[in-house]
């Protein structure tokens, strides 16, 4: 297996690329004096993750139990399941635990923990929990000053269940662009968290785990006092969304897709590929923010990007490629039928997941092939 | 196994939903008197391709030499590619003509049918091509006036690969959404395709298979004179955006993405689901049209449509439901915690792509696991 003779499209990952995001954060977290819990839902690939607790990451995040089991498989044992628990997936969380996987359930509200204390005492199991606090009004979580977040951590702890802590997340980060905005939004992460964590132990509740995370304010943060571990995900590939909010260069990302030329519109300017959105994914994250880079951005099969070509449209499995601005009137000849290109991604998450498998190209010019998983 | 204890997130097929759609796209395909050859790029999915047949279908229509693959070693012969090849793929496509595959290819370039011609030849294989028309500029083909049109089937033909006929795709009609509109386009996809196998045949060459088809245009066409076969994919499920395009009643769409409640945000109107993005995909091809209906529209754990819920916004694994227009202030009490719902999507394609099986819902409410595939 050679990238010449690869079969596309392909998800290919440049394992350089990645190791040099991997050492980036691992360093940066050290620096912050905070352990790094990486998020692997940006992956779902077990030589990835085995990359990440290499470098020095302790524990792993995931968004469902189907990463919690297969990674639990891969011998990896310290898990926080970072989605409130659907209470018809107790029974999976349990089974997890009692085959030694130390599961941490996360939960924003009494009727959850309710749930989880119920299921809890039915079976003789003490579940930790995380209260999830809602640093920005992005989506879950009890704020830091919610007068539910006692009531809440009480009926943990009377529950018989084990509070081990509070845990937040600012998506809302990736609406931002400066260093001035990301430090903010880092700093609203990291205050309201932390005020959280003491609202608990001033109320003489334990809250040994203060976890708080995103790729962005990861990368922004001025200082985490107060903290003990921090999460991200996307960092491990990067992506176009990621290089418009400001944290990445095109150079760092790690995730494309290979794909071939297999026709042209040439009095329209197109090149199209056998890479459409079933290839890239119909993620559009780049849509709103400051530079739209369509479906992706093209590079040669290389990896260096080629200028302002982007795919511009996407059908299930056509891809059209065209200069961005003035139509490129000699595409044809530029890329001829069978030429092999890259697409760098808007969204890593979303376009890995499109593929069984990535391929990984190493150092040495070696390709790997990396089994991913999916479903739930 | 049952509706109530499934594992949330799940691709459902409300399986009388679906034999409904196949019986009405056959009928009207067998009173337009041509031949009915269905997508399986929607479901990649046996079970729903054998019912595609067994209703009166002849052949298939995919739109990844993977696809071919799996469908080939289903039993079922008679496939064509419908995307132009890329000359790296032509040994896959071969070997499965060797296997005794009736596979029919695509082309729509001097290029292209050059790259078919030198590997035909190099192994003594008369390839069946047809070729692409652009009947409406939507993406690739020739236009049927155009002066490539001859050159390119003379090429096949002198090449000693058998010129099997025209193919095309009206893939504009998606963007209209009055009968008028979609009679108009239909008549243009029809009569364009008809005229390039006019040109053909005036030439001395042959042409007969004359292929169009797209699910609106299937639906909409007043006459096929001149057209053998028909192609229709996401018909088979329907969704929200062809609903926009006129064609279906949310009543009929098959497909839906079965959630449970997680959590709230009441003083938003929020209930979150633990069906996101990755459950829904990031289709939302409703957004530009006359109703956008977010990531989906929410029905009953039964699958009926519930009123103006929407899933307005949606993270990787969280799904944020809320009425469109005034938020729901008793959202909490109409949705708990536990409360399962099923989602109708965006576009069908799209969404079964995120599964790698759907849970068949039959008549009798017995569940039944279908595999689906994936990749290329």
């Amino acid at each position: 297996m050679n990238l010449q003779s690869l079969n596309t499209p392909a998800a290919l990952i440049d394992v350089a690329r990645m190791n040099h995001n991997i050492a980036r954060m691992q360093r940066r977290l050290d620096a912050l004096g905070v352990a790094f819990r990486p998020h692997v839902k940006t992956s779902k690939c077990e030589p990835v993750v085995q990359a990440q607790l290499a470098a020095g990451a302790r524990g792993i995040t995931v968004s469902t139990l189907k990463e919690a089991g297969q990674l639990f498989a891969a011998g990896i044992r310290d898990i926080v399941y970072a989605v409130s628990i659907a209470p018809g997936k107790l029974p999976q969380a349990l089974a997890l635990r009692r085959a030694g996987c130390s599961l941490k359930l996360v939960a924003d509200s009494l009727a959850g923990v309710d749930a989880i204390v119920a299921f809890g005492r039915e079976h003789g199991e003490a579940f930790e929990v995380w209260i999830e606090i809602d640093v920005d009004g992005h989506r879950s979580g009890i704020p830091p000053e919610d007068a539910a977040l006692l009531p809440v951590a009480h009926a943990l702890v009377n529950g018989g269940m084990r509070l081990g802590g509070v845990i937040a997340h600012a998506g809302s980060s990736y609406e931002y662009d400066t260093p001035e905005a990301l430090a903010r939004i880092a700093e609203q992460e990291r205050a309201g968290t932390v005020r959280a964590a003491q609202r608990l132990r001033d109320a003489g509740l334990p809250c040994d785990v203060v976890s708080i995370g995103s790729t962005p304010t990861a990368l922004a943060a001025e200082h985490l006092d107060g903290v003990t571990e921090v999460r991200a995900g996307v960092y491990v590939f990067f992506d176009l969304v990621m290089h418009n909010v400001g944290v990445n260069d095109t150079s760092e990302i790690a995730l494309s897709v290979l794909t071939t030329v297999i026709g042209h519109q040439p009095e329209k300017g197109w090149a199209i590929v056998d890479a459409g959105w079933m290839a890239m994914s119909r993620d559009r994250g780049t849509q709103r923010q400051k530079h739209d880079f369509g479906y992706g951005l093209v590079c040669a099969e290389s990896g260096d990007v080629l200028g302002d070509y982007l795919m511009t449209t996407a059908n299930q499995e056509h891809g059209v490629i065209s200069r961005n601005g003035a139509p490129d009137s000699d595409i044809e000849r530029r890329f001829p039928i069978g030429t092999r290109l890259r697409i760098l991604p808007n969204h890593a998450c979303a376009t890995g997941a499109q593929y069984p498998e990535y391929v990984a190209l190493g150092t040495d010019g070696e390709l790997t092939t990396w089994p991913r998983f999916s479903g739930w």
